[in-house]
């Protein structure tokens, strides 16, 4: 057994700040947990002051085991990340019988459900079931990077809250898990489709909602990808009717559930490796100490139209049409400034080092960007508590978001409570394991995550808006006339030129552009489009938009070549089946 | 007859610092020019004192039209630039019968070659001919943005020289032409090959030699696109020969003939709009004053690769293949710091006005870039007078060329002698009517630089170089092997990917890289790489490459998509068809 294991079996609240090098933890006080170990600890009501307006689905249960915890919160949200990167580096949790297992239970020990289900506390000791075998995770519970929400799962099979919680899909986390298998279940209990039945189901949806109890009600516009967390794409057509998106139709890309954040006393700590005692900083600091700053940005999912490359070769994730894009004006202070003026600039020992910025988010999520970016006057790196002239809403990182213009989406974490300056990248599953690209013909099992480069900057991209697929398009004089699209680059870069074309791409026609009007080199905001092409028949036209940017970058034209077993930066030349009819004749058939 | 052309006309040497609005004149001393007006000027004899190792291949004449003259060159070279977009976008020149042809001549008078041949002074009046068409050109020598190379062609068809010096051949300039014209040819001598025959073809060929005689001989590695003005690639296989080329195989790519300057009396201004008297710095100054840096960096002309589009779909320019493009060290000091530490920086009344840095050739050409580029810390522009710890060769700009890494070469301005800050884009050809890109389906005529945007940095781009077309790639156990090339994008982007394919693009490898190790988003270096990808027989292979940098942006596919009539911007896949043979075989055939 390795000394790490040891240690961290031992106790059951090791001390992170020595364990894992984090010297603070998370400070966000009065978000809910769900768990109340059976050694004392704060006990704290429910709170739920957070000021948005969105109304919590909230139906408490009375049972024990769903309290609130400052200390809870410090284990189970604060430890997350770096554990998560932790385990998928190195598995130290190598098999222990003699430690974990009573002399009956063996690797080939058979349990009933029954069994499990009589597993559900630190007492009887807690098991799970992942298809069909028998775990023991009562010593993982302290530990596990997600917190207690792993309690969810006691005496149930745990594969319901991994279809969710989709970073656990890697060998690593599997493995890991298999370290604390201590049998299987009886033959006739061994029923894949178990979990479909109506005993474990119920508990399990039951438990899942509690899990997500905190999220905001959503406009019922947005095209939901999946509930649980909550993904939701703004509808393609709405997407050019406004330049600048209304927040209630801003698309959604949760990784996890909604954290509730007591807004009173919510910190943002600025830590750094020289930094003995890192900066902690209210709302009302970074609202009142910095200057504000409004920056229109658009932001992408890595993901946005990976449906389209699913449909040309099958890929891994959420099945988002071209809606998973939006743009706003976000209003904050520059991250640049929070960091010099809390911390002062990096010292000159330190100058070389320091390669990154990380954003540790309350709810679990982390990511960081290239420090240069963070702290490059031109970056306009911004940590926001307002958009479009309203406070942050609860899906966008209500209290304080951070901000990264031309960079993929998933580097601006909501709910940021923690940045770090570092020598390394985040170490959290989004920043290690997920959001890179892999070649074409790369299988999941041959794409190399620790040699890959993490998505930042985006690639040009453009999308049509209308007409939709199989609307139709209206011809005026011999030019099909009112298609409208969106385009965009990463990195601040601008778009020159959209092409477009109703014969599949064989000719093209430049598009009548509406710019950002951003200064160059920071045209963080989308274009929009509209083009008017010659058409020489009615029918059936393919109507294909693409982008080209301010470094002549352009989209590349098929899915093939650009295929990658995630579905990322899907950019490939965006097309729409339509049909072109005469403007008069359309008229008459309304 | 318009004020501009009235007074332009009057004096044979206008003021051009309050015609034109530049308060300065370039101030290169002793740089050779080809006219010797009737007036008497300062006249200095030849000066050979640059520092290259390069021999001028000077055949020097006595005529007394070759001299040397401080106040020729002012108006000569330092007008070009800004008189060339003049006359671009006015047109001033209303031909005016009465001012400028005697009552004989009118638009439809004949004359014969002989004719022609006997007006090459100012007092008999200085003719040209292009095509049927016989022009006075007598009032425009002073003004030629070109200077007074214009008489090379006095009393002989322009047409040759126009050939050579590209930026004639615009419909403004041709307009311009016709405003001196002063009637035709006579049927007899109206031969379309006339300039083929002997009589008029050596006196050109003569013209044209003294013209370009202060080129340096070149390598005769270097592969020609053109010898007057040079440009020259360098051999594909020896691109990857070598990370950091030597300086005799850089590419060459020159738009006019080489200058000659005293390197004793060169000077540098720098000037911007509210700056009272430009400051003037020598290359001493420059080299002791500031700090010195070297920056690795990779340089490609726009063109590079026109004769894949070419083969695809004809476009205009030079038929280079993949080796407009090398890599080398610079060294120099910080345009930054040069600016900034001479004129002090930007003034909070002119920062949000000044958008650009000029940068003014002393041959004629020039070029500006955004100046958030030129002035950030990060940006890394040079003036350097090194390459590769050896003195800046003649070629490549002795003794000061500008260097901006990660834009397209056509920016890193040669033998640069004057710097302006400014609200505007050089006004320069090269910046208004050339090194643009636009839409596939655009004629020449279609083709509007007004509103086209100006190439800077440059768009992801990989090649194959070993093997070259029709060579055989060796099989090794399942394995084409030993394919090389290499990989590059601009703005600092570096190289994630490399994908290789020996079907066409059907199956994907990825090739091992060989990055610069620079700075994240300083990556001005290009990428080697080498790929052993599998191959299922011997026979034909069509190997593929295409590159993907960090912002994931990636080579479109096809030349048809990119496809522009200038030819610029060819970054589709890299196509070569080889031979795949298994090694002993290759081997036992030598």
């Amino acid at each position: 057994m390795s000394a790490l294991r040891r240690t961290l079996l031992k106790g059951a609240s090791p001390s992170p700040g020595t364990l894992f090098g984090h010297r603070g933890l998370v400070s966000v006080r009065g978000t809910r947990v769900l768990y109340q170990p059976s050694t004392p600890s704060l006990f704290r009501p429910f709170s739920s002051s957070t000021s948005t307006s969105a109304t919590s689905k909230t139906t408490h249960s009375s049972s024990n085991w769903i309290k609130s915890s400052t200390v809870q919160l410090s284990l189970g949200l604060g430890l997350g990340i770096s554990l998560a990167a932790l385990y998928s580096y190195s598995n130290p949790h190598a098999p222990s019988q003699t430690e974990t297992q009573s002399p009956k239970q063996s690797k080939q020990s058979l349990f009933t459900r029954g069994d499990v289900r009589s597993h559900t506390t630190k007492e009887t000791g807690i098991w799970v079931t992942s298809n069909d075998g028998v775990y023991d995770i009562t010593d993982f519970v302290d530990i596990h990077p997600g917190g207690e929400r792993i309690l969810l799962a006691a005496g149930h099979s745990i594969d319901a809250f991994w279809a969710i919680f989709s970073l656990h899909n890697s060998p690593e986390t599997k493995e890991l898990l298999e370290s604390y298998r201590i049998g299987n279940l009886i033959p006739a209990d061994q029923d894949p489709t178990y979990n479909a039945t109506r005993d474990d189901q119920s508990a399990i949806t039951s438990a899942l909602e509690r899990l997500f109890e905190n999220d905001p009600i959503r406009d019922p516009l947005l095209i939901s990808r999946s509930d649980r967390p909550c993904n939701a794409e703004t509808p393609p057509e709405l997407l050019t009717r406004d330049f600048v998106t209304p927040n209630n139709l801003f698309f959604v890309r949760n990784h996890l559930p909604v954290p509730e954040i007591d807004v009173e006393e919510y910190t943002l700590e600025i830590d750094a490796p020289w930094v003995k005692n890192p900066i902690t900083l209210t709302l009302k600091d970074l609202q009142r100490k910095f200057e504000h700053h409004d920056v229109m940005t658009t932001l992408q999912c890595a993901g946005n139209r990976r449906k389209e490359m699913h449909d040309a070769k099958p890929v891994k994730g959420l099945q988002w049409t071209q809606g998973a894009i939006s743009n706003a004006i976000w209003t904050g202070v520059l991250l640049k400034d929070v960091i010099e003026q809390s911390i002062g600039p990096v010292p000159k020992e330190w100058a070389d080092k320091i390669k990154h910025v990380q954003f540790h988010g309350a709810e679990g999520y982390g990511a960081s960007i290239p420090s240069h970016k963070a702290l490059d006057p031109r970056g306009d790196c911004l940590l926001t508590f307002a958009m479009n002239g309203s406070p942050l809403p609860k899906d966008h990182g209500w209290p304080v978001r951070a901000l990264v213009p031309g960079h993929v989406a998933a580097r601006s974490v909501k709910w940021v409570t923690k940045i770090t300056l570092a020598e390394d990248e985040s170490e959290s599953h989004w920043q290690q394991r997920d959001y890179k690209g892999f070649g074409p013909s790369k299988t999941l099992e041959e794409s190399d995550y620790s040699t890959a480069v993490s998505i930042q900057e985006m690639p040009v991209q453009s999308c049509v808006t209308v007409p939709q697929p199989n609307e139709t398009v209206p011809v005026v004089e011999g030019r099909a006339t009112g298609i409208k699209g969106f385009a965009w680059s990463g990195g601040g870069r601008g778009i020159v030129r959209v092409d477009v074309s109703v014969d599949g791409g064989k000719t093209w026609t430049d598009a009548k552009l509406t710019r950002p009007g951003q200064e160059a080199g920071k045209e963080w905001a989308w274009t929009h489009w509209e083009a008017s092409v010659p058409v020489t028949k009615e029918g059936p036209v393919e109507i294909v938009c693409k982008a080209v940017d301010t470094s002549y970058n352009e989209q590349p034209r098929d899915m093939e070549s650009v295929y990658n077993v995630r579905g990322v930066l899907v950019s490939a030349w965006h097309r729409v089946k339509a049909e072109a009819v005469k403007k008069a004749e359309q008229e008459n058939a309304k």
